[in-house]
């Protein structure tokens, strides 16, 4: 397609259909607008994949109106991440189409945008106590943006080891998993022992005391002695939905 | 399968075939069993995948012997991890059919027992600098036991941008990267700005001073502006291409 | 018990009662049922000693509300931790019976079902300084809801060591020690020079600057010179309850 | 006894059989003396439960003999912990009735002093991973000194949940455990989440880059799910012994 | 003094005065009266030289002006630390006699009672800049109250080290030195190079980033390489007057 | 100059102009003094250079204003850094000709005192992200306070190379870069890889989790394996405009 | 210049000199040839300036001298970093035409080829201690390679002030300072408040305790009152000097 | 005297014994020459208090021995600290006067110089385990060779207070204690509890784990809730010591 692009151009020039300054001027840009078009492509791609998202954590509400509306007027999902009650009421109090997932503490606009599953499989989302299911939301919510299946099983923390085995259905069946966990985060490892498909884990801040706003979680599955665990920053719902869409993706070339 | 040896036990209960008390007998340690089962499962998948390995830091010569040589009686190959040139010598003095992979410090057998290929695609690796490549290489031959496709594309730090751009090819073509990088730890993040594959970072504890043992690099990891990034353990190729192995399996549920 | 439904099962199979496929429904979910039996025997175990907790720090009035109207509900006694005044009055305006300690900042519910001292002994608590008495009391609040006898010293740090000394008859008499202290954390290592009974150290985030929010107390737990120490998290003094009503159960094998 | 001592001082001054000088000079050292005699009772307790220990890391084989033949000539069994096998030897050679426990790295000498068992119940302990064995080994050894029924269950790591249910019957019985892990630490708790008894977490300093030489598990550990848990210093087998037969005594003031 | 009130006990016991059992219970609580007398003569020391201190921070009004109203009856000047403006004028209204020092953010009662200067010499406080002077403030004030001279000299940084040599007069004259600073911490270094009295480095949480909050300027101190430095917690003003205090005693003996 | 006066006084006292007490009375400060001339000197340079500058992140209004009405009077720009929107309106209310800038969240007095451009070349000035605006901004206002000019490129942060390599103008004209970024801190060893001149990394505390308030940044810009890199304080844009105005300056000894 | 390649390529095009498939060929790798050509644009200037450099702490001397003797056919010149004088010997022993600077630790060949000093002044080099003189030395050694002139002022740390005021004259004159300084790190400061020119603080590991591996130096260098101040990595010297050589070129846009 | 230097130039300026320009000359190097006389005298109190000192770590012997044989060639005593036995042999083969301290692993020479005692008492140097006594052998050698009279009291940690309490005499006569302690480091505190004189606490790198190589227990002493404490580095005993001394000096303003 660029060889393409530069052969009519080429060929423009032999043809005396281009001058040589035309030429050269088009030419010019090019190194930077080749990695900008491998770019484009690649954007395309993740037009479907990854759609735009606002971190709204630091943002006011105004910020947060001023870029979704420039946003929706494009063909994808918009998604704004860290968005509290109160920012997304103000928001949509001022853009009528909006969702908000009070959970996941996420605002979506262009929902209907969103293309139909294409996916490999269904994606496993775990989390293990109460209050880390806001993160998991997070995750949960970009990944059925990005056109995934997520099925959730919550509440399964080690404590009770009897309440993971009770989804032995979802352990089978999923093609890959977000295993989400604050405190020891020990959930990571246990489901990987059980099953053989990829585990991204997820570390919460929750806790307290030596619990260092997640970093105990953090390093215990850095560590963890199951193979095939790989961790994502602290809270970050987001960044692991976008990975776990990625391993998803049915045909590793589809757009 | 469960259900129908479940079945069968039943059937010949009802039959007269077996007494209440063997069928009790048989069941009482069904429980664990059956989690065993499920892990047997698991296992015969593993031994397709993920053979079993002997981490060999510190084990002496003769530890690796015996257990290598206990592991080799089995139908799939052995790895052994972090050895030694000295301890490899040691080793292959005694259990002649050994390869020793130098860069990777890793021992194996029974490499002809290796399944071919039954990847989705070819796992691209890519190392910032010369001192990452033995644990890049650690990495790479994982993979190639678990048989997958690896292509490799080594010195293409982030200090020389073009280095890394000449490899479109290989960022065009790869289902998943896993990139190496000590120091500042920055490879990933702009990997993954150029390609729409799952990236794995992987870094090393190559450095000095602040570099504090590849928690430098480890911490540019987690936080990269990039979405699509996951992390392993510093200098843990071998997790990493535990990881990549299981994202890149062709179907998710093959064995 | 397990072992007579699973004969009473196979017996109606053989007698005809029961058809095989009945059997095999009721024994499929057999593993994970019989860990959740152990657990529920564990469960019936907790009811009596540690009974279901509200963790109330990220948590709304009308959560709290929500959740402990639903426990009331039970025949055992419940527990709100880390509730703060305001918080204590919005939730018993809101249901009567309940009783709020401000020291130890907890909302109890179904006291009076609370079971009688089983414990072997009086379990003394121990504090350095009046800013741990908080964190003190909410070991000594679990504890009582648990069915123990506490007795409290508080004000006992090492900067004063006659203070301690004073308690000579509480220091021969119990049969654990629950010992809290914040900035250098350096009383239970002094308890434990003085007793021959368990001591839990209990690290509070007392102090400032290079008291690390509890850190220093930690630390310098971990490291007593004095055999028989163990440590809980900071500021824990639920999970220092919970494991010190673990220590003193009359019977191990008691409910 | 105290009191006796005092009253009879007391009542030969009235008698005149002991001058006021005579009764200053004995009187004047009371209150250290006291103190000490509270001590010796308690050294007296621990002549029975924790005997005395030779911390043998930074010391050299000549050290270690001197220390122990004056320790033998008393009358309790003598341990030394952290002897590599070539110091043992040199002091084996030195001192021929010593016994060496080379997976505990301990020395162990006046062995058949040790009283007979006099604690509640078994006590459990359970190891992650082989390389935990050492650390646990010390743990068993330093009990069955203190005169404690030790039961073991090694590499029962949480990656392979199975082999930890398969000691349903230790889970069961034992009367407090010892739980040893390194790397994610993450054993302990699912322990705790299975039985009602006190657990100890031992965190070893097993694992590499991330594992900071057992601060991982260690934190891990501290941040549990699981009311109950306690945890001791990173690899401190010692001293989770010493508080494991503390725990274990049959009546809490039995010497 | 002890020894005379023993004599006296023992002699009414001879003489029929005393009965054994009334001896007896007087002597029973001895040992830790013994020790609690021991600090009776140090408070009776400390009563002139260190006086009660309230530690403000995070006591509300009503609680200060309770324990200062208390301590007032008492014959000796009261501190109170780290009281913000709006809490000093709740207290002031219900108190009238206090001083407030808003620079120290302490409030000082019984200020008659002060005793006269009774140190060896002057103590010299410096501060590196405008931002460091509220703690360096509360050394002062707690200098003051403990009857000591105190000469100051702030704003004397090391990026403009002529301001430091402005001074020479105080850095020949004075007899201990509180040197304070944040940021970089290395005032304390360059003052011990000029002087040959001790060094007392008082580090703040003055900075931002990389300051971690006064640990960049601890750390400094620690590390200074100018002997006769030590160093106290950070923004700890109160205890490095406490102790340039008593090195300042004039006779060590002294009350 | 200073040798000169000497010379003066000196010959003044030979011609009897002075009497020796007069001359030793004004050298016998001359030790300080010279020191505070060398600064003076200093001084003058600096005006030039970096004007005063008021650090306003803990100053009410009140105290800002009190002190930026004694700097005006003087002959050069006078700045204040870390001013909020708030803040600077109730300064600009009372001190009519200031300049807030806020984006750089900088107030600025006198700006029309600023020296024309003595610089050797223009300051290129980059930021990842539009989260390190600001800290980017509070480098180029002091920049152009000091007299340099400026040319800025945001958002060109590594996550998409191409936004870098459209800058290829800037990268070849500046004379040396300030590169701001926060999270993984990547972008200043890409640009040292493009560039031969001196690039100044100033890491932001932009982030969460593991983004550790800066340092993950900072200690990827630490450990970068570009030469010709060196660092200031995490969101320390002032620090970075100075030291990039001191390398700028057109002859090193100009004033 | 790249314009020209380009109209000279489209002109043959459009003259039949070249065909348009051969054109595509060599256009088609145009964008990163054109980075490249940017690189080697360069690199040239890098010939001149930052000479190839072998890293060789932990590099065999067979790596080195392999490494070395390829290198040496170039051009300009060679140096090797972190060597010991064991090492050295073995190289020097192959390559006789090395120079081993010892104090520095350094290797050079082709010293003959270093170009005449270009630089805009003197680079002063000052160290606090004795034992910063290997990693100054390094820093020296890299900027003489580089071309530069250098002066040193050893042991001139804070604690004797004198030394460095001693060294009035290279205070004036130099054009850029690398001031090194392990244990509390305080020089950089003092140095930056004497001089308005452009100050590289060079922390090094010496020290012990809380020196914590020149983490201690580090943070008080970030952290510094004076402005114009920015840091390199713990002991790196050769990252100093290059550094240092940057800022000091004459022309910045000289090769 | 400094002035009578200065009035006798003057007048000979004045007298015509001095030419102007001679003056000059000699006025010129007068700051620095002040700064430098106000350190000889500080250097000249230094030489009978704290004597040169060579720190015998990183120093191979022939090092150690050079220094020291021009070092003896002066009139006070030398110190060298942290010298291993081997080391020591080897100085002391070469340097026959030399006494080496093996406990506190130093050499000392010229140790008749030292001047009788002129402290004002005796200085009580604590150690909580016989780990720590080598650190605090560093303090006592480094003290008496200052001239300062040392009593020892080892072995006297808090878990066996009563052991401590035994010291009741040097608890009352010493004018400053110094007090080591590894591990939990809660000595200071307990000893500064029952005294009214200075403490410095001393913490060491005994211990293991959590122990930090000495910062658990560093971070305790910090944290002491006793006030008149203050810290030096970890192992620093020749720290402790010169301020120790310093402190105990019989005159402040006594050489």
């Amino acid at each position: 397609m660029d060889k393409k692009r530069l052969e009519k151009i080429l060929t423009e020039v032999k043809d005396g259909k281009q001058t040589v300054k035309e030429a050269v001027a088009s030419l010019l840009t090019w190194p930077s607008e080749k990695i900008r078009c491998a770019n484009l492509d690649h954007h395309r791609n993740l037009r479907t994949d990854i759609p735009e998202v606002i971190y709204g954590e630091n943002k006011a509400p105004g910020q947060i109106i001023e870029i979704a509306k420039s946003m929706l007027l494009q063909d994808y999902v918009v998604m704004a991440t860290r968005v509290t009650p109160e920012k997304a009421k103000a928001v949509c109090d001022e853009i009528p189409g909006l969702i908000y997932y009070n959970k996941a503490r996420m605002l979506v606009g262009n929902r209907e945008k969103i293309l139909p599953d294409r996916g490999r499989g269904v994606i496993g989302v775990m989390a293990a106590g109460t209050t880390d299911i806001s993160v998991a939301e997070e995750a949960c919510v970009t990944l059925e943006c990005l056109g995934n299946d997520v099925e959730r099983a919550y509440d399964v923390g080690v404590a009770g080891i009897h309440r993971l085995l009770d989804n032995q259905e979802l352990l089978e069946s999923a093609t890959v998993f977000i295993v989400v966990a604050g405190m020891e985060g020990a959930l990571p490892s246990v489901v990987a022992g059980l099953v053989n498909k990829p585990v991204l884990a997820l570390p919460t801040s929750v806790g307290y005391g030596t619990g260092l706003g997640g970093f105990a979680a953090l390093l215990a599955m850095l560590n963890s002695c199951a193979p095939g665990i790989a961790v994502v920053n602290i809270d970050n719902g987001f960044g692991a939905g976008c990975m776990a869409a990625a391993i998803n993706r049915k045909k590793v070339s589809d757009p």
